[in-house]
């Protein structure tokens, strides 16, 4: 994320929301570039991380999942307003955004954490890097079940303190959220998606919910404290990673990508 | 809001979301009565008042009108997160709630106030009681506008910072509010309503906004600082009246309500 | 201030925390010149402001008093964690950041405002702006009293939500607000001071009272919101001025100063 | 803490304050009873933590140590306002309250983590339990150092984010703290103290930073997240026992306590 620094919302520390806002590799050019040449304003110190990378292969894929980790972190500790330790933290779609938020999760302060995937590689991923529950959400209404049973039933009746949307599937999980959610729970919409889902009012009412939207991983310290995160061993990004591809094979990862089986894809550029 | 003080909810201190809640009027006897005997808890002292309310008539009567200005406070300051002094206030529908919300966010530092109602009377109401705008949406119809370009417009095309749904319209309301809230901006229902409406979540995520649920005036610090400011003049309720009953007048009352064109229409017991 | 927008605190979002911060009239030149360019990140549009002030030497004035404005909202609002509605303030020196922090406290829904300042003109100002006590604590003193024991008088023995400590002169002020804090009170430090004050631990942890220092005024949405209080006449700042000099006269401006008697002290460039 | 309910504080919540508080063993009997009659709002249900402790005498161990846990809690996680995940802690101090802060600090998102006590075996014991540094003053200052410059250098001269003194030694602990707190630090004060210190302001406004107070550990949802925390097995509170007596030697048990070298002494009653 590029923000100017200029408009309204970057000089109200919102740059996430910047009004000029660039994307390498969107709307800037430099995602699959050798190097890229960017303000100083983007640029973080990685050496600290060296202490647990020695290879400078993996520093720089641990670098490359920042962007992940910090939408992550954004969502639940920005937007979000944080995890009360002890929370129950629920994540719809367990692709390299929601298996990023299960991580901070798990480093954080949730005492459980729920995710849910079609795909049976992602509930196992998720599982491997924190979750207690790695659950396939066709599986529960095969059985006359769903989502929302099978949270409810988890958490004792109380529901879940946090439920984020990383599946882009909001059309059918907002309505399952809708009434899984605890007293005072939030549910964070994490990503861009261009579609709209009925909520019902009285349950958000009642229980004094709240839906929030997030994007973005610019400013609020998610970087250096992500950094920090990962150099003081706390989490290990590198786990995320379920396959990694030559620069030459970047059309095969784009194609593996359609599956959506895995965790993050990694391509090399050298 | 008669709260248990035993359950997990209350032990937590979220009274209004109580698992045992009683409702005087509702649930539990008293909404009419001359006396109605309750817990210690649920009585304030109201000697603070009698500096402005001279009379046991009037006295009473604020006191009545706490329960509205509670649930907006509530909404407002509450579950709602606070105005920022600066910010714009849009309230959906001047009835009691939206009205007390108009005058509690005029109190406390709102820049720009626009309410929406249907019936001419509220809207003449709601600026009287500091609204800047008194508007109905369906003379914005007729022009070929709505309230949403509206909202934009009197807010130089920001969008609104806080907009209230008190109109228990929420099938026509939120996506009107979806498209005109400011960056971080926050759209809160007020009052219970059994529906459901359609959420875009585009512009919730590029923004991020949130939606947020309210109910109740139990807890937080509520009843004694609207004491507080209503015995400092910063509000005065007794605008919010424009009708009164006796007793037994009660069922025109009533009937008088489903007009829906007055503020608060109030029932002297004695 | 003039914030880099580069170091870990500006892309933090906490310009006033700067590394490389820069004040216009101490580290950098133009406080007194008829011109002075700076980046466009430092410049807010006061188009709004001219519905208010016809006369552009009101305009200006009004634009002037937007820096102690900004530290007294900085203060308040986003340092101090914003008044409760219904909340007792106390502010500490009446001088023009003691007088601007009445003034908004005033807008934005405190109950009852208490002013001390040792200057009698002074506290006449404070009630003319909007506090409802403007007491000198010598007049205290003399009666056996102080400023702890008056506000937990006029408190009915709660003590005050928010005191202010923009005297300078914390060796005197700190130890009465250590003792006139409500619960969960908060003592908020505005303005830079070299000096240092015991602080008595006991009443502090019983209470979970707080401490917060406060610096500046940029960032946090400050001006942008200021210039809207000020644009819908929710504030009106020129009420600040006692003294207005022209630029031959600085020197006597700043004399005029040292008898620390005035509100805001004005000088025109041209 | 046993709170009324009834005053002001127990209605808006903060229980923590109640006007009335009795604390068993201390106010009111049963702390060394074999059974204590109390209230039902006092008692939560275990249930969850048979998971985990197999033992009935494991069992009340971790309920016993719910209290220290749950002071720690509140300093963090309600007044302190939370742990910003990748922060640096320090905590001064490292009784029983002390370590269990760390042992919390570990569990959600601290980065680093500093301890500082007099004591070899409580420093060994700070590691123990998920310090990164368990580190003897004392040591500092016959080295010419001292326990500001330890965590400047640590922390690469940010200062830490959060620093909680559960030491006991305010007059020598906050001097340390003002000069080695982040910018937006936060110095929490946990556990009474009879005493006084001296606060420098200059810093403390200069970065914005805050001093807060906390005690008990009733309210905000406190025990319940605990019990999960330790149902999930996100924390194990019996590392921080490191002596038990029979209820027969419970003298020796309070003698040993004076020797400050151990993390919680159990008594069994039974």
């Amino acid at each position: 994320m590029q923000w100017c620094g200029v408009c309204v919302s970057c000089r109200t520390g919102h740059f996430n929301q910047c009004e000029k806002i660039e994307l390498l590799g969107f709307s800037a050019p430099g995602a699959f570039a050798t190097y890229a040449a960017v303000n100083e304003k983007y640029c973080w110190d990685l050496t600290e991380l060296r202490k647990v990378y020695k290879e400078e292969d993996q520093l720089f894929e641990a670098a490359a999942l920042m962007e992940p980790l910090g939408c992550a972190y954004n969502a639940l500790f920005v937007e979000g307003g944080g995890i009360t330790p002890g929370a129950y933290v629920v994540v719809h779609g367990a692709g390299p955004i929601g298996l990023a938020t299960i991580m901070l999760a798990k480093a954080c302060g949730a005492a459980k954490i729920i995710a849910f995937d079609l795909s049976e590689e992602r509930n196992q991923l998720a599982l491997a890097i924190g979750a207690d529950y790695g659950i396939n959400p066709d599986d529960l209404l095969e059985k006359g079940s769903c989502t929302s049973d099978f949270v409810m039933s988890v958490t004792d009746g109380r529901g879940a303190d946090i439920q984020v949307e990383a599946a882009g599937a909001a059309s059918q999980t907002v309505s399952q959220i809708n009434r899984s959610l605890s007293s005072h729970g939030t549910m964070i919409f994490l990503g861009r998606e261009d579609s709209s889902a009925s909520v019902e009012f009285d349950p958000l009412v009642t229980q004094a919910n709240r839906l929030v939207g997030a994007r973005g991983q610019a400013g609020h310290g998610i970087y250096p404290n992500i950094i920090r995160l990962i150099a003081a061993g706390v989490i290990e990004p590198l786990k995320l990673i379920t396959a990694r591809y030559r620069f030459d094979e970047v059309l095969d990862a784009f194609q593996r990508s359609t599956l959506r089986k895995d965790g993050k894809i990694m391509v090399r550029i050298s």
